[in-house]
């Protein structure tokens, strides 16, 4: 239930930036407001999480599935999954099933708002 | 000593996008600059310290000292204090004193840095 309320702030607060371009640097951030971009940061602030980011953006496809991912991080495959579900949650990743397999994509939108909530005013 | 270390790798990674505009979007990140890069992410993924910064930026003079700040955040000085130290060391924020009373501002171009961090390749 809190994690619902959590996405639902999210989601709310990701389409009121890309509506009107809100960045920190335009106007004090309401309570809330604040709740919910720290806890995207929260996500993002991993050594981890934000090399899978760069790796799956550099694939020629745009796209990784677990098993690209577990040697260059030198991490163990349940590991990498506990991150990439995090990334998803947070709306940074989508992941698409096919086969036996699951691929992971950057999720357009999302790192382009985190970089719009930083921009200068 | 490793805050000594953490800080030269920041401004490391810092200098380093100032000058190539490197997004995480661009090539796979190493170990180490990722590692810095999420230090300086957890100092901004928290709600109180995100507040500050948009407080600060949207005064008319781009700065203010902790008397500014207690009442808008309902928080104690002496947390208000602790929090701006870390934007500080992070250098999202510079302090000058003067007289009693010490002013802080957004350190230019930090955020931006952030803000190209995520920005698309």
């Amino acid at each position: 239930m809190v994690s619902t309320l959590v996405n639902m702030r999210r989601m709310k607060l990701i389409a009121q930036i890309e509506e009107c371009c809100t960045s920190v640097l335009d106007a004090p951030l309401s309570e809330s407001d604040a709740e919910t971009l720290a806890s995207m940061l929260r996500v993002l602030a991993d050594p981890a999480r934000l090399r899978l980011v760069s790796i799956i953006a550099a694939q020629p496809d745009g796209e990784a599935c677990v098993c690209n991912l577990t040697a260059p991080l030198g991490l163990s495959q349940p590991t990498i999954s506990h991150h990439l579900k995090k990334l998803c949650d947070a709306g940074i990743l989508e992941r698409e099933q096919r086969g036996r397999w699951v691929f992971y994509a950057l999720k357009e939108g999302t790192l382009d708002t985190v970089a719009a909530i930083f921009a200068p005013a």
